[in-house]
């Protein structure tokens, strides 16, 4: 039964929280400290195809053309083995060939699509018939946003207590909304803490970590009703102030540090002024220095030309709202 | 009784918070949310001179030799209508030349020094007998952290519950510890608000405030520990979590805004650094960009080498702890 030599091909987008997930309660299984809801988006994208070769004695990992090697082989053969696991199969391996459509430099994170790709992609390839709500567990292993990435429109992930329920399922398609998002890429900080990192340290030192789970949870709720009303401004302001408070709890950490960098402040800043003048656009920002910005259509083209001037056209990217998982033919 | 023609002069100098003051629960009487505890400093501050002049038909201010206008104007003399009230005197006027050798660029707030020396001044112009409690008292209603800078050495600044409860007084001397400032200035970030309006801000709309209060009474009560055990590295690492802790209400308050820029976070790793090299230094930072770096003697020089070497020698200045209100003959 098993589809031992055909490729299986998988497309995921990636996606940007607006109420951000930001701690885990259990590092091995992912499974998140808060709700969070994102929104898929067109433009980023990872395609990944996955054979079950029996010929091989290892996996076999090529990501963006280039042999895995060290942590990042390592993070995708600890993947596998769950996929192993699942399957009944452990003496079997993959060959996986993963092409990210995310420029790094824009700042998204490419494991939240690579993760929801390689898991479609290897499950199907070793024969797993999984739903969504499976496939979205099992995302979650490899990155806590790729349970989000298996579906379209906004997509809330579910805290849940341990792996059977914490997944994510869409809430809303996203279809009839207008709403889009601009990517702007600034410099690199000179400074690196990862997210896991990030989240860790939030977690255990920042006084204010306990009532971050308290807002986040407040805040779903409250887009929620906000995205049921079609309500862009306060989809906007919601996702805005979320963002905010999820870098305070790095900054009160011990010690305390901050993803910004001064052109990410002064954007935040660009994006106010363009709010006095009338233009509604919003910032939200993920472990990094760079800053999205959602907006409407009709504000778009103002908004990127505003940003194409201050950081150059390449540096500015737009998309709408993207597709849940895919499986592609060759 | 009353010294009408003779003036007097004092001199205060401006202070540093180690766990700072962020929030008044009375605008009017500028009585705080939480006790604070300061360092005032040798080489910035404020000389005021006060003639209680019967000749006068309304209060005359002269601020570093120009005549005061506007608000600045307004804010002294509401000042002086309580030095009035408490002297009972309601029609006569006060003649103020305030003097403030307080680099503006160094972002020390002159207020500090500049109420305290005018709470002083004024108050002795007006036959008034205070003792150093009524005078921070005094000096409070000024501003804030001027009811510290009465006196020298590690000041609390008790935040009480009215006009009567909510004073400063001396928690230790400073003459024998080994502890210095370094002043960073930095550029000016474009957008500002004030530490009243940030304050505010943060109050009604951090969903992390109420617990900075629990924070910053933790923290007042380790710091006075570590004061009196001469413990550099406790005060310095509680001085740095606490300044970053404060900001990270301005950035979750609604709008959440920044008083860093991009140098203000350079800095903030400079000084990481330099701890890693075995260094011993530590960041705080008031209601604006600049840094202050706490060190000891040993290492000051060294510190101030590699931050004229960034920023120039004329943006970096050291100071020594100071003393407190001081009255001068002419």
């Amino acid at each position: 039964m098993m589809n031992k030599n055909r490729p299986v091909i998988a497309r995921a987008h990636t996606n940007i929280a607006l109420v951000k997930y930001w701690g885990k309660q259990n590092e091995n299984l992912i499974i998140p400290q808060n709700d969070s809801l994102s929104l898929t988006l067109d433009q980023f994208y990872t395609d990944t195809t996955v054979t079950f070769d029996p010929t091989l004695t290892a996996d076999a990992v090529l990501i963006d053309n280039e042999v895995a090697q060290g942590s990042d082989y390592q993070r995708v053969v600890d993947f596998l083995d769950i996929v192993r696991q699942k399957a009944q199969t452990p003496d079997r391996f993959f060959n996986v060939n993963s092409v990210n459509h995310v420029p790094t430099a824009a700042g998204f994170a490419s494991s939240a699509s690579a993760f929801a790709a390689l898991a479609a992609a290897a499950s199907r390839a070793a024969d797993l018939k999984l739903d969504l709500t499976e496939l979205s567990r099992l995302a979650r292993r490899g990155s806590g946003s790729a349970s989000r990435s298996i579906f379209a429109g906004f997509v809330q992930w579910h805290t849940g207590n341990d792996d059977e329920t914490s997944y994510a399922e869409q809430y809303a398609s996203a279809a009839d909304w207008d709403i889009g998002v601009i990517a702007l890429t600034l410099q690199k900080s000179r400074k690196k803490v990862s997210s896991r990192q990030g989240m860790q340290l939030s977690v255990t030192t920042s006084p204010f970590y306990s009532e971050w789970i308290k807002l986040a949870n407040s805040d779903i709720e409250q887009i929620k009703q906000a995205i049921d009303q079609h309500d862009f401004t306060t989809v906007g302001h919601i996702s805005e102030t979320n963002a905010l408070r999820m870098h305070a709890l790095t900054l009160s950490a011990d010690p305390g540090f901050i993803y910004f960098t001064g052109q990410t402040i002064e954007m935040i800043n660009e994006i106010r002024q363009l709010r006095k003048m009338g233009i509604e656009c919003y910032a939200t920002i993920d472990a990094g220095p760079n800053v999205k910005v959602l907006c409407q259509k009709e504000n778009a083209s103002k908004i990127m030309t505003h940003f194409n001037q201050l950081l150059g056209s390449e540096n500015v990217i737009y998309t709408t709202p993207g597709s849940g998982i895919e499986y592609l033919e060759k």
